[in-house]
């Protein structure tokens, strides 16, 4: 409920601005922007979505294919035809590809892994068989090892405790892990420290197989023979080519040698069907693992080491690889160096339908309306640019590439960066910088879901209510505010957010739309039209969704841009860091007394091979004062600022301006020019992908993955970055509200 | 921490009667006892437990097999070589088991079911197939029914809710639930209630099969063809034979008529493997189950209905069959008349090595070893009536009907009964009486583990501290006190505490010893000595745990009971209760502004059938104000007793004798003459086991059960017979009191 009043609270500061109730707009402007709107929705049409969905999966399109640039061009030549200044942007990127892989059970028992999906004759492009890409991870090591297996569950450095306590050690070893708990780039990245000599992963049936739903093409769901592809490389260090970071990999740019490219895996990796699995995880001996590290294959799970050996070779062309972003400008009318930027990937690992081409077709037919509107007169205030990345898949090359060939650009004119990355039936979810919280619940009010019929907001908040545990039911009665979510990394976005501070968003629907396609032959045209999203109806959703954000944010008189939520968000962070310091220190505590009272010993299973943990540093106390004036200030500045928002509309022009610059260039003062610690391309202070979690978001990274890793002086020290980030935010803030203040500017 | 102070404290106030320590004992009796079970220990010999669960299960021994008399006349001459007086108590009852079993699936990939567990050559008692019952659930009703199969989870309540959400019906249909989540009797009542006209139970490798670890023999856990027989009479209405409720089964008893003896299942129903039940679950249609309703089969669960339909065919052959209780007495030296009975039972499904035999054999031990003590001396001041049970798997008969038997004498004579139910290497667990609990504690101190060679409250504390989750830890250091649980159903305690009112325990080790071969051909010597206690370690322990509960309850000068810790307890089942209104209050205006707001209609997928559920009546207020004066009038009385018991030992042997009495009748005021509603067997007012639970206890269940049931006329009537019964039990207390206080007493 709280959050709730903050909201009407805010809307209604709005409304002494405006009748129509549209943030960021005078009255008269906030009439125009939701006729053309109307307008916008009369144009939108499902059966485009169809028609181009059906030509961009009808080939496998990663980066290199022909398809991949077909597809570029076709979508080029659309976005021209519907009135855009468009361009293909090319850059050359370091992509492996499988010369040879080889992964086999040595001893009694033998098995040579088949490595191949099916083909089907329910789905007519699986037996495009010359033109997939194997299934592989892009940028595991080349690599010819013979080894122990030990099964590591997750994979992630918690398993490896456990197995430290259960007397196992990997070091020699090969390692094999179920996919999911992490991005799977974490799984070799941690094996490797500890020593393992080679990693496979697989797809346990309990995560998208036959224990979800009926598999393919029963349902949607991953068959025995279905392989997640995907990259591997160390993508929490930095994204895009490995060979030139932090700059745009364009023909001549200066590239490292690959044996000091750090993102890239130093031991082979090979992801594997649970099929091939079976043989590998049945040739383990040892103890059966913990309850929760189990999978719903029938067997049972032992942790090894084997009894016999596994034997994975692999070999890659490492090659230099041409990407094609298109990019596809309509100048703004009055605000030309005012950016808002809308994209989603293009490239898929196979033929791609749900991920990513589900976006992208929603994103093409958002662009095409607007081109239609601009027929009937209407002109963007500020510079609409929509683009089509590749090489998302491998390492969000083309978006990176782009991102930083143009930072400069970006640095000074990007207002907002929207993102989707595919999209299926179900509800809004949404992730971004927490200054458009407001905005997002706004928008989420005028978009009707297409099975109820009520907005997608009211849809959103009737799931949240009735698949909440009974507890919290009561609580959530009544409170429809949608929190964004913080994040982290999986899509186009990080370059925009984590490395230039452009405040971004990510939103699609789903959870209606699930499946075990994903990275498979089997995410194509005739399982999604099937199973995710027949009809397009959610294409077009997301249309409406992310095309309002692109209007209202190219329209605004002022940018509907909130502090106060922002404040809000991270002060709840500092308030979570603060209490998972005193857990940290309870937790210590309490564990090393189980531990000098031998309860560890006492309680363990005498027939079982067990280690008791060491006992560990006493956790300190951390100086929190910086951070915590610092958010006194900020909330301060905030609060005062909203008091004086509703004044901004009668703002001369060009002092509107410069409040909108004051507006979308607050984001940028939580950039750290250093970076964070050990990942200086990272640069954003309050959100970044975990270093040992991968997709997970870490908020105010610095500090929250120092006290994980125990780390405290690190952790003091991101403490003060992060008040001096928050400081240099306050300070904007404060320069907004001198220009409110000042008298002349009216 | 709470509870540890008051068992210190209680343990002070007995410091003052006597420096030995010794609950219920004066000073010098303390040092004889003390010496007396050091001898006791000392005769403790593994060997005897080996050799006795060798004979024991050397043949399937069911009620009714040749084996079963067998071990009857051997454990009876064994009783009488140690210097008990030994009878064999027979009663007559009826015992159906299987004249012909039939389970097929029709239609165009028929299958018919094995229904047989296999041979192995690791465990030599697997082939004796003509000796074996077949798989089967006695009392289930003959009948020959084809239907449309549907899956129903396990078979409880709440499980049908969830269907009827779904849109499934079962009316006419045969149901197929997994085994666990209540007792097995339960699946079929529920399925009956339902309308359904057969019912399949099958063992899911989920809940003891390959998932928990490796199957026999590699492992001790259940084969793909292991099936659990058991009873699925309908106990929670009454235990014992169905034609004689209320009195003891003798030859000549007055018998119903089997169609009027309403705890015979009314349809037929048929225990399998899961190998037997892939084809049927492969068989059905419909939707994908709840995610919580997934077992670990290699399939995608659905709920049906199937396909095809299901023919089940069963007749039974309804005999009467001859009980044989082995009872041994050895009379007490100075109060003849109070007994203190310690059993377990003999019967097993099949060769019952863990169930029963690991408790059994322990209890003869005790008994042996007691023998010896009477051959150097010792003179018990009770008698202790040393039982083995015959017929406890199909319905707690021989028990039951004994105790039916002899109610005048037991009511009058009962001081404690002490019972186990097989045995394995672990943890301790006991349930019971709660004024047993302060007890209970002194004795887990004086018992070392074989293992770790700290006492078994150490190892217990130890186990609950590393086990508790993180939250839970830092609260559970220092505190030791083992809270004993309530009893629910399950085994032979049942007619002594809840029919007859008399003082239980129920105890046992395990937690080390997990494996899948309950009810199967599995529970083998070979499968026990490998895997459940080797060497008979933790047998030795039992005999020493329930060996000291019973020599001290034999020899107290004062018997050990605490009014204190049972008023606690039962104030906090009455707080539950409060708070369980409250929250189903709470829970209904949530649940019906949900239905009502129609939030069920807006989350649900409109591509699955669904249901919103139905608005519920408002939770009344019930007036509490007679139990919670009933519970003050308790505490007051109760803690004034326990200030004047460090005088108890200076009484007239008259007068001790008189409050000994008090002590034990204590619990038979806890007794309704009417019993609980719709079950009028099952009497006691604090403890049943649950009527759509079956193990599970319901605690104050008159109460309990009506507020779950939403009968809210039936609660507020239990909760006036709940505080009748704790004012008569406080008359009790009351009475001890003035006898302490009497000046003539002493």
């Amino acid at each position: 409920m709280k959050n709730l009043i903050v909201v009407s609270m805010f809307l209604f500061s709005f409304n002494c601005m405006q009748a129509q109730k549209l943030m960021g707009f005078a009255e008269a402007n906030a009439v125009k922007e939701t006729e053309w709107e109307k307008k916008f929705d009369a144009q939108l049409d499902a059966r485009n979505l169809d028609t181009w969905m059906k030509f961009l999966s009808s080939h496998p399109h990663h980066v290199g294919s022909p398809q991949d640039k077909a597809n570029a061009e076709y979508m080029a030549s659309l976005f021209r035809s519907w009135g855009y200044q468009t361009e293909i942007a090319s850059y050359w990127v370091l992509f492996p590809t499988p010369k040879s892989r080889l992964l086999e059970l040595t001893g009694s028992k033998p098995y040579k892994a088949k490595l191949q999906e099916s083909v089907l004759k329910e789905d007519k492009t699986t037996g495009q068989l010359a033109e997939q890409l194997p299934t592989y991870n892009a940028y595991s090591a080349d690599g010819d090892v013979t080894a122990e297996l030990v099964f590591v569950n997750r994979g992630i450095p918690a398993d490896y405790e456990e197995l430290e306590r259960m007397g196992i050690d990997v070091k020699g070893k090969i390692v094999i892990a179920k996919y999911g708990g992490s991005w799977r780039g974490i799984k070799p990245k941690v094996a490797y420290e500890h020593g393992a000599i080679g990693c496979i992963i697989y797809s346990d049936p309990e995560d998208d197989g036959y224990t979800q739903g009926d598999v393919y093409p029963e349902g949607p769901f991953r068959r025995a023979d279905g392989v997640q592809r995907g990259s591997v490389m160390d993508m929490p260090v930095y994204p895009g080519d490995p060979l030139t970071p932090g700059v745009g990999a364009t023909k001549d740019a200066k590239r490292l040698d690959r044996k000091d490219a750090i993102t890239i895996m130093k031991i082979p990796v090979l992801p594997i069907s649970y099929e091939d699995a079976l043989p590998l995880l049945q040739s383990l001996g040892g103890q059966t693992v913990p309850a929760t590290w189990r999978g719903s294959l029938p067997i049972t799970y032992h942790v090894g080491p084997s009894k016999d050996k596994v034997h994975l070779k692999l070999e890659f062309n490492w090659d230099q690889k041409q990407l094609y972003d298109v990019i596809a400008k309509m100048p703004g009318s009055e605000l030309p160096d005012e950016w808002v930027i809308r994209g989603n990937h293009h490239d898929g690992w196979v033929n791609g339908a749900a991920d990513p081409l589900a976006g992208m077709v929603a994103v093409m037919e958002e662009a095409r309306a607007i081109g239609e509107l601009a027929k009937q007169g209407f002109k963007p205030k500020r510079t609409i640019i929509y683009c089509g990345w590749d090489g998302e898949e491998p390492a969000l090359l083309g978006s990176t590439e782009w991102a930083e060939d143009h930072q400069q650009d970006l640095k000074q004119k990007a207002v907002i960066y929207i993102n989707s990355d595919g999209n299926g039936r179900g509800f809004i979810n949404a992730s971004g910088s927490h200054t458009l919280e407001t905005f997002f619940n706004e928008i989420t009010n005028d978009v009707t879901d297409p099975q109820t019929g009520v907005s997608i907001r009211e849809r959103k908040y009737a799931n949240a209510v009735v698949n909440a545990d009974k507890a919290a039911r009561a609580k959530l009665l009544g409170n429809k505010y949608i929190k964004l979510g913080a994040l982290g990394a999986g899509s186009d976005y990080s370059p925009f957010l984590q490395h230039l501070g452009i405040a971004s968003i990510n939103l699609g629907f789903g959870g209606e739309n699930q499946g075990g396609e994903y990275h498979s032959i089997y995410d194509s045209y005739d399982l999604f039209t099937r199973f995710k999203d027949p009809g397009f109806q959610y294409g077009i959703a997301l249309s409406k969704t992310a095309g309002r954000i692109t209007l209202r944010m190219a329209n605004a008189d002022v940018l509907p841009f909130d502090f106060n939520t922002f404040y809000k968000t991270v002060n709840d962070y500092a308030t979570e860091i603060k209490a998972l310091l005193e857990n940290t220190r309870t937790e210590t505590e309490t564990e090393n007394k189980i531990i000098n009272d031998k309860l560890y010993d006492l309680a363990r299973d005498p027939k079982k091979q067990f280690k008791s943990p060491a006992v560990k540093e006493t956790v300190p106390f951390l100086n929190f004062s910086n951070l915590e004036n610092a958010l006194t200030r900020l909330k301060d500045s905030a609060e005062a600022f909203q008091k004086l928002y509703g004044r901004a509309s009668q703002l001369s022009a060009v002092k509107q301006k410069e409040l909108n610059n004051i507006l979308y260039m607050a984001e940028r003062s939580l950039v750290y020019v250093n970076g964070l610690p050990r990942r200086p391309w990272y640069k954003h202070e309050i959100y970044a992908p975990g270093y040992y979690t991968g997709y997970g978001v870490k908020t105010l990274p610095g500090i929250r993955e120092a006290i994980e890793q125990r780390n405290w002086k690190e952790a003091q020290e991101s403490i003060d970055i992060v008040a001096n980030a928050l400081q240099s935010y306050t300070d904007q803030v404060k320069n907004g509200m001198s220009l409110l203040k000042e008298p002349k500017a009216y």
